[in-house]
């Protein structure tokens, strides 16, 4: 059952096969590390000449009309929504995951201050991201009106943190180390019979698994546009907010993409009525223009064709490497329940870091996360199963002739 | 004097006159617009192919090492550092400049509240540009903390406005719409004496006039880099901390780009030592390698040999629409002193909005802010005398002929 002719014939009757030849992915290479880095569109380089010849080169001022970029962050937002369960005019694409985080986690402290002034923790995990809990600890040392950020080290330590000191909830969806994915509607459901907000960060989640915020009835979501959305390295991030809470706060960053009139160029500030305050400064136009063809790519198909190819990749590379691995001292890091997983396989591995090294030279890439964790992202727009049976038995073989131990695979770069 | 000939003339004895070819600048147009959007530089397109295909397309992740990408704020930082009189590590390129703004301003606030916790005023002009008093105005009320914004209607008042409860005081340097500019050095002088400290934003200098930020004893700096600096529509600002406030503050935006070690994924935030705390999240690097296309043309030249040829065209702009227009109602909003005056010069005129659409329709391209204020930007990389002869002759008819008296010139778009 686990040959690779099993893993051809599953490519051959993969619905989403085509969808491969619209990317630009280079030769030679298996490439399991959509959830860092998406692989380019093949369109996107005609689409940069474009936008670079006709936009900027030719157009130029006009073209802030003409070629519709200074609405491109709420455009693009419309187009990113339905993958997200989100509606009309609920998301921008702008700024960081960073930067946007820092404007929900104030509107989230501030709602709650009108509505629950004793409330002062935010909740996060320890395994979190780690600029999710930076931001947190920037906004909190900069309030200085004694809020704390509480960190759980288990999931399963959430219900007993959500005492009535609790104003926000902020987890990441899917975690980017282990793969494991929260039930966001029981999550969202709990952290509110506890009088807390929810805001998730979709890093690990636009684009690789089914999300609906809307029917998880969620506050706030932040999103990444350069892993699964394939935006480009660094493209804008997103971010949503619940119809509900969008007129009831001015965000501290309030800059001049956010006011109801920008081109009047009146000195004081005044919020544009919904999501559109949530913006700030000018946005790069080529970056944007980019995550407009990734999400034209994702128009062609839906989240739930892509979520059972997903699954039926990742469970076929647990089941391989567990097959041939399984007595090397690997140990599944991910999930096996598929309610909990999210579109990666992470294995723990204590030479990992050079195990991961190994594999690049062999042309399979995945990436290394401390402590000992082997990632490897399956983007189904692109993925094949025979590229999963290739990267398995690539993977088996460094672990079984001890490939990794050369010195060469150990040596450390600055980015890893 | 004033004749075509002698515009002719200066551009045969030109020295800059070579750089224009390295700009692809649309055919049949004069453009006077690069203080709001500049040219793109003709090596732009291959230089975007290259990042497109070979950086991002063929080395995907691996870039974020081999390519330079991490480290493009700072190396970008480095390469502009020289346009405004900054050093090694002083400048990075990142983020707009509404979100660098605020992490100057919390860092000002921050450092005078451990030094003089008594100056709760952050001086500006009523005229500087709105985003930087949105955000001014968006800082304090997040701060909540009886900090206050005190705006000043003409440069004269600055003195009667530097009481001892001033913090800081913000001012941009070239105003956006009269093109006046302050002398950096003598007003900074003043802040120091008055014991506040002094944030210059450079949206309308860097590039387009010498700018000696270590020499004028600044604190802090912002600029863009899509107006002179012609790095793409909405490419990424840049900040300047001095050296000697670099370690004093840790900025609220505390995202993991500012982080010591960002890539030990460790859940305690540990600033960088210097202006690297000020970067925030994950950068767009198709944006950021724009930038570095256009600063390798001012690698070419020196802000000297541009800054003459700046005034000799501005000088000749004025004199050329005042001995043709000097009868038809346009009165000069922009200083004849050389050591008040920008890059631009901007006229007043009761019609003025639809006179920049009638030249506009003749393809001499300038733009319009109001109230009344039309702006010509001149770019000495790439404007020619003639240019600046033919866009008056142009602006004398249409005042002449009362062109722009038709109703399509006064059709408002959205943007203007």
């Amino acid at each position: 059952m686990l040959t690779r002719q099993h893993a051809q014939e599953l490519d051959l009757n993969d619905p989403l096969a085509p969808l491969r030849a619209q990317f630009a992915l280079p030769a030679g290479v298996i490439y399991l590390d959509g959830n860092s880095l998406g692989v380019q569109p093949a369109a996107a380089p005609q689409r940069m000449q474009q936008v670079l010849q006709q936009e900027w080169g030719q157009g130029l001022i006009a073209s802030w009309n003409d070629a519709g970029w200074f609405a491109l962050p709420r455009t693009l937002g419309n187009q990113l929504a339905p993958l997200i369960g989100a509606g009309d005019d609920e998301v921008v694409v702008t700024d960081t995951i960073s930067v946007n985080l820092f404007k929900l986690l104030s509107a989230a402290l501030s709602i709650q201050a009108q509505r629950a002034p004793g409330r002062k923790v935010i909740v996060s995990e320890r395994a979190n991201f780690p600029t999710d809990l930076y931001i947190a600890e920037g906004l909190i040392r900069q309030l200085d009106r004694g809020y704390t950020l509480r960190l759980i080290d288990d999931p399963a330590e959430l219900p007993a943190a959500l005492a009535d000191d609790v104003a926000v909830v902020m987890l990441t969806h899917v975690n980017y180390r282990s793969g494991a994915m929260f039930d966001m509607a029981a999550e969202t459901a709990r952290i509110h019979a506890a009088g807390a907000l929810a805001l998730w960060d979709l890093a690990h989640s636009a684009g690789a698994v089914p999300v609906d915020l809307s029917a998880a009835d969620a506050d706030f979501a932040v999103g990444c546009t350069y892993k699964y959305l394939n935006g480009g390295p660094g493209s804008p991030a997103f971010l949503w907010v619940a119809p509900r809470w969008q007129q009831d706060f001015q965000q501290p960053l309030s800059g001049w993409w956010g006011h109801r009139t920008p081109f009047t160029m009146s000195p004081g500030y005044v919020p544009d009525d919904g999501v559109g305050r949530y913006l700030c400064g000018t946005q790069s136009i080529l970056a944007l223009s980019m995550v407009g063809v990734s999400l034209d790519i994702y128009a062609q198909t839906d989240m739930a064709a892509l979520r059972r190819k997903s699954l039926a990749l990742t469970d076929l590379f647990i089941a391989l490497v567990e097959a041939q691995c399984g007595d090397l001292g690997v140990t599944l890091a991910t999930p096996r329940d598929h309610a909990q997983r999210g579109s990666q396989v992470s294995f723990e591995f204590e030479h990992g870091y050079a195990v991961v090294q190994a594999l690049i030279a062999r042309g399979v890439i995945g990436d290394y996360r401390e402590p000992r964790i082997m990632r490897f992202g399956f983007t189904p727009l692109y993925t094949r199963f025979v590229d999963v049976w290739d990267a398995a038995a690539q993977l088996a073989d460094v672990l079984r002739t001890r490939d990794w131990d050369q010195p060469r695979f150990h040596a450390r770069g600055a980015v890893t």
